[in-house]
């Protein structure tokens, strides 16, 4: 196998280069669509084993990376996402196993029902073609997203942040000996193998090669491919969640559910970043939680009722309730009732995700029908907004679009149902 | 109520106008998202009243619409499209009753399963919420989608063509009177009162207060609104529709199947347009089905192989098989075998509906999972491709897109399902 610096080709037409990895995704994914399940499963196999066999030469090309990037002082952040440790790696192998195990949504037909003009008439569910990622700098996406979308029977065209590209070509190189072990074209899935930017754009506009574009990054970058896109997206942008500690709840869950919604975890999309309390319950729900909070280092941001009830609270700005922090600082807000909560969330979420913690169940019902995010919830933290956790097996992101597919989006969110229709000799009168 | 001419008003800032209808349609919006199926049904009972009471009015405003297509000798198929007869009037009045009597399809929870963290996850059916639809000549459209869209829980805002701004402006009189009658605000439905074309620029970029775009009406319309919009568009293109007889078909089937789907009606985009018949039985179907076409008037375009077959054949030049006739003429190609046909349908075909015939199990089987068509048939007449006939009570549109919809797209295309989380004072560990 060639060394990771042998692979990267020089690239002088950037748009005939795109165009050629568009009509050879278009030509595999015809024959991946077709591909049986366990054609597939063998080639996650192939790849998992490949990936854990030349996990030597991935340090090697992830240590060029690392250099490069050390080099270039990237942010201590980014070079940790950057890094492949041994962990990782097996990490890589492990996740597509489990993506192997999932079952294959291709082929099922639902809903096949006897019409009156006798004709049978179903729903076949197929792959969408061909899907386009773009991310940035974590080289593990390079294989997880691969593997769900060859699950999917989908190829797949993806492009790395410049500063992964030695690695994310080596685990293209593992991917394409497994898909080759499995008999499958190594063309089901290419790594762009050039920096140049010019290669997004091409990317996000060849309509007649891709069928859908996957972002996986920061808001600028989703905010541009979804500006600049012809092709479809599904993207994701802000998590603003929410959490409404009712009048109504049991307030220890109330403060089990707001601690972990912020402090799980503070980066994620799913974390809360205001939580709102109902004034009958804020001298009860707020002093005990503000304790908590400052034990675990999360800087308070309050209205003034918060402010005197927990008096350490700075105080919130305007922009702080339209804030994603991704950081240990917390927005606080009383309000009046269930409908003062819903409008601010209505005004200032983000259609993510966001919970009301009650013990009433018409207000639950209420919530849950009239909010109108991805995930709404009743007496669960947040952070429960995730594709393991919902059980989709893997998700390749957290959809925030009403279309096609909304919340997290896993193997059924990478594929389309057809109608299938079924006479004998039927024709229309 | 007022007289259509004095509805009409004048708008100097186009702009400005169209922001207020998107606004108010958002807000209306969320009214209606939380209308129970008994206020829908109760508006849409009364909106099919309204029309019928205000026949009069209608046929009034609609002999202005005619009288001025008639000044500027619109094409006579246009103005047969524009006029309101009697029959279309009760035709609206009975649609409208029933899309009250199908199934409401909001709030439905699906697969709501316990997860082993304890947390029940479902998904909820929701409203898309607010949807433009654009549309040429027929202003039954006008009470066709709004009531499609008002059962789904949507607010709509409607732009029909200039030519019939009369007759949708006195619809949307009735429209408002049963919504106003049923309790529901009357700006759920919004016919766009000005001819600007400005204001199909304006609603098609308007995200913030449009979900997603139904445009309706001929190729150049879809292609330019697709082309601009930076809303969602739900689009329906080409219908270049292929039956492929296979040499294992039942030879009347074959006949029946192929003469229905070209002359059953010519101007459909699920009719047929060319016809691939496998050598092996070329000389048993197609001079007899040419015997038929010609006493229905079908001019034949074929390749050499069926002109020796066919004499009054007609030669077919490249373009006829990228050919969308929507008239009396019908391309026809010999193949060697169903990969051929697949091949040629692959190149040639918009993945809108196409159909074999055949007795073989396998062949079915494989050209039903290998057609990337949003229909694909066995045994049955491409003519079959509608809502109605999948038993979807009645479509928006046919949509040619993978994501979201594809096919036919009835009141389940006009929602989308958000996760729902139930938990006990859940956290995540």
């Amino acid at each position: 196998m060639a060394r990771p610096a042998d692979i990267i080709r020089p690239v002088d037409d950037v748009a005939a280069y795109m165009q050629a990895v568009g009509e050879a995704a278009r030509s595999a994914s015809e024959v991946l669509a077709r591909a049986t399940t366990a054609d597939k499963n063998a080639a996650l196999g192939a790849i998992a084993e490949s990936i854990e066999a030349r996990a030597g030469m991935l340090a090697e090309a992830n240590a060029r990376d690392l250099e490069a990037a050390g080099a270039a002082q990237l942010a201590a952040a980014l070079l940790d996402r950057l890094e492949l440790t041994e962990a990782r790696i097996t990490a890589m192998a492990e996740g597509l196993r489990q993506i192997a195990a999932l079952p294959d949504p291709v082929g099922e037909v639902s809903n096949l029902v006897m019409r009156p003009s006798g004709i049978q008439v179903g729903r076949m569910r197929v792959p969408l073609g061909v899907i386009g990622i773009i991310y940035e700098s974590r080289p593990n996406v390079t294989a997880d997203a691969a593997g769900l979308c060859l699950k999917a029977g989908n190829a797949t065209i993806l492009r790395g942040g410049s500063e992964a590209i030695h690695s994310n070509t080596a685990i293209a190189a593992c991917i394409h000996e497994g898909l080759n072990r499995a008999g499958l074209p190594a063309q089901c899935v290419q790594v762009v193998e050039t920096v140049d930017r010019a290669a997004v754009g091409a990317l996000i506009t060849m309509d007649a090669h891709v069928d859908v574009i996957v972002p996986r990054g920061g808001k600028s970058l989703i905010e541009r491919i979804s500006r600049e896109a012809t092709v479809p997206v599904i993207k994701h942008l802000d998590g603003i969640c929410h959490v409404y500690v009712d009048d109504r709840a049991d307030c220890d869950k109330a403060i089990a559910i707001a601690y972990n919604a912020k402090t799980q975890r503070y980066g994620t999309c799913c974390t809360m970043e205001t939580l709102l309390v109902a004034r009958g319950v804020a001298a009860r729900v707020l002093p005990p939680l503000a304790e908590q909070y400052r034990a675990a280092g999360v800087e308070l941001r309050g209205c003034a009722e918060t402010r005197a009830l927990v008096p350490e609270c700075n105080a919130a700005s305007d922009e702080d309730w339209d804030t994603e922090y991704l950081a240990p600082i917390l927005s606080i807000r009383v309000v009046a009732d269930i409908d003062e909560a819903m409008d601010h969330i209505r005004v200032h979420g983000s259609q993510h995700t966001d919970s009301i913690v009650t013990e009433d169940l018409t207000r639950a019902r209420r919530f849950l029908r009239e909010v109108d995010s991805s995930s709404v919830m009743v007496n669960a933290s947040t952070r429960f907004a995730d594709g393991f956790e919902y059980g989709l097996g893997a998700e390749i992101g957290i959809s925030t679009d009403k279309l096609h597919a909304r919340g997290p989006v896993g193997l059924e969110g990478l594929t389309t149902q057809k109608f299938i229709v079924i006479g004998d000799g039927h024709v229309r009168q």
